[in-house]
Parts: C-alpha cells; structure tokens; sequence
C-alpha cells in the first residue's frame, strides 16, 4: 500500500492529541511504522514562527481576518512542500494534526470569510493536494471549551466567542458531510469508546484502501 | 483635494530613498504636509516581522514561492487596512516605498508565478484598492545592483541572479504600458536629472488631478 496522509481535525479541547496517539498505535499494529507526524499551522521552521505570530498575534496590533488567512496559507505550503509530499514520496506516512480543513471550518465558517475566496485561495496554494483520510472529533463548543480552559492558558484564537466556534463546528459538519474521506467521531463519549471509534473506523478505512 | 496614495517602485539601487524625499519636498512646497511614509513589506509591527522572515529567511528552510507570495500578501493586507486606509480615511496622504508592483514584477515576472494565480490573490487580498499614482524608477539591473552592493550586504532576494532581476523589470515595463497611473522615470541619469523628473512628473499629475 502506498504512504497515506492522515488527518486530526476538530475544535479546541475536542482530543486530538490522544486520537493521534490511537491513530499511531493502531497504525503500528498493522506493521506501518514509517510514521511522520505534523501540526498546523507549524511543523517546519518558518511555519512554527508564523504559528507563533497567528496564535499570540503582535502587541497594539489587529491581525485582520485575511492576513491571518494568509498566513495559515503560507505555513501549510512550507509543511506541504517541504515535509509531507517529500515524505509521502518515499514511502513515509504523514499524521497531521490539522490541515486545511481547520481554515475552511475556523476562517470561513467561524470568522465567515467569503467561500469563492477561500476556494480560490486553497486552489492558489494548494491545488488539488488533500489528506487522504481526515477523522473529526466532534464535540460541543462548550464541551470543548472547557476542557482547553482546564488545560491553562487560552491563546488568542481560544478566546474567541462561543458563537464563532459553533459557527466553526456547523462548517466543520457541512464539509463532511460533503467530503467521504472525512469521518465523523463523537468525542463527547467516554475516552475509551472514542479511542475505540478510531480504531475502528482507521481499521476499517485500511481495509477498504488495501 | 482628497488624499491620495503615491508609490515609489523599482528594482534595487533603483533610487527609491532619494525619489521619496524628492516626492516629499515637492508635496509640501505644494502645501500638503500631512504625509506618511510606509514601506513594503512592512510598515506594521506583524508587517515587519514578515519581512524579516521573507528577507532573511530561515536557516535550514528554503522558502518557497507560493508562501513568499502568501506572506508578502499578509504583509500587505496589514499595512493597508491598518495603516494605509485608516490615514487616507482622516485626509492624510501616503507615499509607499514599494506596494502590490512589486509583487507583480518579483513574483510574478521574476519569479514566473501564474498570472490567473498572481490575480486571483490580488483581488482576495486587495479588492479594488490601488496607488493613485506610481512612480516607477527604470534601471538596468545591472546598473541597481551594482549601487545595491555599494551599499553593502546583500538579501536574500538580492541575491538572486541578473535573469531575475531582468524578468522583473520587463514585467515592470509590461505592467507600465497597460496602465496610465504608473508613470516611467529613467533612472539611469544624474541624480538632479532624476529628481527634476520625479517633480515635473509629479506636478503635471497634481495640476491633472486638481
């Protein structure tokens, strides 16, 4: 089989670092163990420090909506052609905390930025390249939230309103709804079931693609 | 008069320092002191830590030309929401060293990106905003980047090979001849010659507009 892109998405406090953590277990299990993880925005030199600009934004300055678009654009393009088509290429599997589909959900549904530009400006970037599996983490915002705020320190994006993270969650469901790579998770359940939901669901994706 | 926005283009050692304090003289003698002067890319706090980046890159990355692009526009979005059109808005005049020519003669015309690509972003980032007035400072490349070494250590960008810098100011060429706002200096005389220029140029459009 050949190198497959997987990706983790979902609102804050939704589990995404132990779903990755099943997501590689399960993996191993299989006898896949050429494994590269990533983060977005981030995961190569220049998009850590564009993360760190997005995620703390600079003192007596507002980042407008279509800069910090801009800039998400920019660190995926660096990780996407410097660490993951290079990785895919030689056979490395690539788990990606986040991808594209958080800017779809985040800045198109949570901040409302025009669809024809953000289609126009994925396909700028991007063209057709796209995770080969995603698996969403659905939960409530404030479900969510409040496991991110018992975690510390809120950056600037999780203190946003309760309203953009519903809006970006519905975005989230629209898209899967849409998109059959894209699988659902319920991450309300107790932690076990959804580590169990993952498995499943990878395990059943493997079978399909083998 | 309402304000207006001037920009001063050119490849290095084009004379763009001197060209603006030129521009500058020439408004005030006409009695328009309430000026500001920006810079690209720059001319914000996030601004100027995107040119950092795009400047002097980052050790162990190479950057690519999609992101350098991504960035330049982030860059852009801020200084004009935040800084451009705020001052236009109160009766201030702009005088921009650099703005979106840049990006169309670098990126695109040096860089060869895609020009359907190059305008699709433009109107994402930018809309319909444009310099009321450009300044265009024609030199061979050869000749700019021999004052540009004068001065000292070279950029990342600066030191890209002549057939760069001969893409981008044909492209600076092209896009001149397609449009009446950017007006053609020749560069390449003596400074007082240049600079009598800049002012006969710039009052003939002051008399036009006024």
């Amino acid at each position: 089989m050949s190198s497959k892109f997987i990706v983790i998405e979902g609102l804050e406090g939704a589990g995404k670092t132990t779903a990755i953590q099943t997501v590689v277990e399960t993996l191993k299990q299989q006898g896949i163990s050429d494994l590269v993880l990533t983060r977005e925005p981030g995961g190569t030199p220049l998009a850590e420090k564009l993360r760190e600009l997005i995620k703390q934004g600079v003192e007596g300055e507002s980042l407008t909506d279509k800069a910090e678009l801009l800039m998400l654009y920019a660190a995926r393009v660096q990780l996407v052609e410097n660490i993951i088509k290079p990785a895919l290429a030689k056979g490395t599997w690539v788990i990606g905390d986040r991808h594209d589909l958080s800017s779809q959900a985040y800045q198109g549904g949570g901040r409302g930025i025009d669809q024809h530009l953000m289609a126009s400006l994925r396909q700028a970037a991007l063209g057709d390249f796209s995770p080969d599996l995603t698996l969403y983490l659905d939960v409530p915002p404030e479900v969510g939230l409040q496991r991110a705020l018992e975690r510390g320190e809120l950056d600037r994006i999780e203190k946003e309103s309760l309203d953009f993270f519903q809006r970006t969650r519905t975005r989230y469901l629209e898209l899967m709804a849409k998109d059959d790579s894209i699988k659902k998770i319920d991450a309300t359940q107790p932690l076990e079931s959804v580590q169990d939901d993952i498995r499943h669901t990878l395990l059943a994706w493997l079978k399909n693609i083998g």
